[in-house]
């Protein structure tokens, strides 16, 4: 039993994670500011899934488990002290970051949401290692990074975990080294992950805190075993074109009869795994900690990739759904390949879910069961990367 | 005759930046929030030399040189749609970007300042790239980085400018790329100037705009051919332990008579250059500008490299001054090689003063001029860059 702090664990990711880690015995504490309900607000969007508060949510937990999770409101990016009390105090063993703005479509939507998105996690994650330092503790960081840290790979081969094997010609010979991906990052967001990357190599380096960075791909599907347990478990189920990965607000198209939108060919080739998938991932990382003195480990948490089209396709067969093709808000190219290098995880333990045998329940279990709470309004994406993109995708 | 803003313009590089391009003909508008001057109140320290507030800087110049420049009080990383406001009127065409915390020591003296370093540097820049792009504007942006970006060199090879080939190999065969040079920071300070690097790599891929990154080594010397027009226009000369550079504190140790201070075995190599050199840098920089569609250019401003104890002994032998070797309050090796390219600046028209040439002047004409102004409390340098080194160098 391992003493843990979720942050942002009231979130997409977060919230299933607390639950699986309280489950096989560990005591949580979760840390959230609720900053995604209130971007609810905000944007005007809502989950598909009714969910319940955060005290409604660990009230079903404790009727259903039998444990406890704690909940105590902190936004780490502004309430340093708060943070560090909390921390001196609890002691944790290992503390999983999840607290970041995580939309690259609402990283870009204007200046005001570029510049939130970078002082929130830039500010976030540095008062967190700064806290743990000035605690003088040793906790094992588990963070959620971005597969989007790679771009498409900006080395012409499969991309590895993390750290890339490079030579450097002195007189004709070759000498090796091993650095960190060079980085890539298509949005604010994504470019925040890079920066946190630095921040993660420096605070080990420099105070020897053991971080593991999980570079994860784009998450689909909505429940997991936990979640299933009492419908005030329920995670949320983002559709709107800010917040919806790709492969939800294709399954939740498909169930309101609404065409499927792929944004330009749909040749984009992108990293997947299941929500189920990433609770075990996280639940593998913590089993497995970095020793004290070892660099940061950087992990790639995806299972397989498709390209957009192919998915739109599945999705189709599977429910009759047509596909539109529109033109892309995003300033990225129109095809790419992605090989990705996972086996890391895999050779932990990790069995993934495939699309091939998830997609239907997803879309009869989630979608069609909460498809009258749908908004059509906000499915498409009103965020455009810049000014070209803007003027040739506006409706 | 160009519009040039320059962020910082009350700094040490800052104001003989301003009055140079001033000097030369350019319309030159300052955006401080004097964050320096404060942080002397705050750590109770002093320029050797006695600096004339903002105003009468301006005053002095105007009388001095029949120009004008312009002084707005903005904290650009807190008061975005005041910087906003001031870049669509005034439409510059050069932003010159010395806006940052730029101290290592200070950046690592506690869990706030590290904070601050942090929240300052990069919502300051991520700020002003913002504006840029909101305002619709096409700048060229000319920021001053850090040599520390690349440590001592992550490679074992002569450090690039900004940019290194890499070799990867596959099946047996060795593909080029090109990637921006992989960094290796010494303290919070450096840190954020690799955070910086990436801020302009997204906002020159994403939108465009022009940027022009100057790895700058450690400056020593005090005043330009613009600040010694008149007492008034004085430069800033640190020398207590955060913000004073290794040289310009043996040259003021040497002129109180105290004994030199070198941290570790002095075998730290450093890139340096003088601050007439810096601000000619700035001039070549803005002079050759980039053109639309080109990535970041990263240019190394340093003239020369020295080991720490070989300074020490070149201004004991100038002043008789003796040498002491102290704990390092750094977290650093005890000695290192480093190679620069340097020949860009160069090549654009630079000559450099060395030291070889500048040092006795310099410590005839300001330390020992002003020697009557030190308070020798503030010499030793007492942020510590973990809990080793505190343990190991506090007195």
């Amino acid at each position: 039993m391992k003493k843990i702090v979720v942050l942002g664990g009231d979130g997409f990711c977060g919230w299933p994670t607390s639950l699986h880690l309280s489950n096989i015995g560990h005591e949580v504490l979760i840390v959230d500011n609720l900053s995604r309900r209130n971007i609810d607000n905000e944007i005007n969007a809502n989950s598909l899934t009714p969910i319940a508060s955060v005290q409604t949510r660990l009230q079903a937990w404790k009727e259903v488990s039998g444990k406890s999770i704690e909940f105590v409101s902190i936004d780490i990016s502004k309430e340093y002290l708060e943070l560090l009390r909390l921390l001196s105090s609890f002691k944790p063993d290992v503390i999983v970051h999840f607290a970041e703005q995580r939309s690259a479509p609402y990283s870009m939507k204007s200046s005001k949401h570029k510049r939130y998105t970078v002082d929130n996690n830039i500010s976030g994650t540095n008062n967190l290692m700064a806290a743990v330092v000035e605690a003088g503790l040793d906790p094992h960081i588990v963070h959620l990074g971005s597969m989007g840290v790679y771009g498409y790979g900006t080395v012409d081969m499969k991309i590895p975990e993390g750290y890339l094997d490079i030579y450097t010609k002195h007189d004709e010979e070759y000498k090796q080294n091993n650095i960190l991906y060079p980085v890539n990052p298509g949005s604010i967001y994504h470019l925040t992950k890079t920066q946190d990357q630095l921040l993660f190599a420096f605070y080990n380096s420099n105070d020897g805190i053991r971080v593991t960075d999980l570079h994860q791909g784009v998450v689909w599907g909505t429940d997991t075993l936990e979640t299933r347990m009492d419908e005030r478990l329920i995670n949320r189920f983002d559709y709107d074109g800010d917040y919806g990965t790709v492969l939800n607000r294709f399954i939740m198209q498909a169930a309101v009869s609404y065409p499927l939108t792929v944004h330009g060919s749909g040749g984009q080739t992108r990293a997947f795994i299941h929500i189920q998938d990433t609770v075990r991932c996280i639940e593998l990382a913590i089993r497995s900690e970095p020793k004290a003195g070892d660099r940061v480990r950087i992990l790639n948490q995806m299972t397989e990739t498709h390209r957009v089209k192919d998915l739109a396709k599945m999705v189709s067969d599977i429910t009759g759904a047509s596909i539109d093709f529109i033109a892309n808000p995003r300033n990225e190219d129109d095809e790419n390949e992605l090989h990705v290098e996972n086996s890391s995880l895999i050779e932990m333990g990790l069995e993934p879910i495939t699309l091939s045998h998830g997609l239907l329940t997803e879309v009869k279990e989630v979608s069609e069961k909460y498809s009258h709470r749908v908004n059509k309004d906000l499915i498409p994406c009103v965020s455009y990367w810049n000014r070209e993109r803007e003027s040739t995708s506006k409706p």
